[in-house]
């Protein structure tokens, strides 16, 4: 028997949104986790479809002072740039919203999220398109979104910089008016195989992508797609 | 008589880096008390020299994968791409040394920083330039950091959204390795007066603006510059 919620995933195609936000390439810890996420959410969903989109090579531009009232003005006041602006932001949200899961690399530069991510949810956040004009409800829920999140660094209770990653507690804040609700698996101490000054954490860093990678792999599985 | 640090400050053209970075125009808060700010600064430095960046205007280039290893990179090694992220790069930690202050407004969006803001602090970020190569320490150090921020609700202890203001913590930490060290003064509640839900926070949003610009009244004084 299935619940609707299975019959839905059953009777759909499933649809997976990818997004990169790393500026590195090959080097990019937090790429290697979203393609093994996305490797093992399309084993556990054959027919399944992908979007991808990479905030770190193709950013999108900032609000700005030219088109960035435009989530707030109405539409028919909106001057050339804002209807650009908001033209895209109708693409971002149709992109989350053809999507049952989303995954998200989400490196830390600087202790914060990178520039990128932060534009990409200041587009997000939509009064009429992302959240009701109505009941101020988010209109985006009841997606997977799992965030992969990648730290140069270690910042958890106890470590010197306690308290220093200020991307992981933002993100949920930052989407919460949307109804997406971000589930983070991080890998810390990315930085200890290049930094010299890291060397003796280089056991803990490999330790921490263990577990993120193993964490990865039971994100999905065909059983659950089909069950 | 004069200290140390006095002579050079009457000896030295006194120089201001005013930035500004929201999307706003006329109704923008943090516009208002950076021009504020400036205006008791140039009162308090006759003769000083000002320099005016404009993030929410003319928001710098984000960093991506094209250019945006190029603090990192050696500068033998960068392509095309990365030297023109250097030369910007060049360009803004120029703006800081030249200043002795530097005036910020630091709106909230999203629960963070402009986005436009975390790009600027990205580039400050580079070895060799605003970081000692050899003993890691900030070569930013020694100026006064004023940043005058703005929120549209209220995140303080007991408040519903405690812990929402996701900028101002993050700030002291994404510069911290320049030894850049800004003090904040912040004007809370402001869409109280746009926001009818807000209505009864009219007040309270009145009382935290007068006290910021009391604030910013007392920020220098000719008598402190000429001491």
């Amino acid at each position: 028997m299935c619940s609707t919620n299975q019959l839905w995933k059953v009777n759909e195609v499933a649809h997976l949104l990818h997004i990169d936000s790393s500026i590195r390439g090959d080097g990019s810890v937090s790429r290697k986790l979203t393609a093994r996420a996305a490797a093992v959410w399309r084993a556990a969903h054959p027919g399944g479809t992908v979007t991808y989109r990479d905030l770190g090579r193709d950013p999108l531009p900032h609000l700005d002072a030219a088109g960035g009232m435009a989530r707030i003005l109405p539409r028919d006041q909106h001057t050339a740039a804002e209807a650009e602006s908001w033209a895209l932001t109708e693409l971002l949200i149709s992109e989350v919203k053809e999507a049952d899961t989303i995954v998200l690399g989400l490196p830390l530069y600087n202790f914060g999220a990178p520039s990128s991510v932060k534009a990409w949810v200041d587009h997000l956040i939509a009064p009429g398109l992302a959240i009701d004009l109505e009941t101020h409800t988010g209109l985006l829920s009841g997606r997977d979104f799992v965030v992969l999140a990648s730290r140069g660094g270690g910042y958890g209770a106890g470590t010197p910089r306690e308290g220093w990653d200020h991307a992981e507690p933002w993100l949920p804040h930052g989407l919460a008016a949307t109804g997406l609700e971000p589930r983070f698996i991080a890998a810390e101490l990315t930085l200890a195989e290049v930094t010299p000054a890291m060397a003796e954490l280089i056991p803990l860093a490999a330790k921490s992508l263990a577990a993120a990678e193993q964490e990865i792999d039971g994100l999905w599985s065909p059983a659950s797609a089909l069950a």
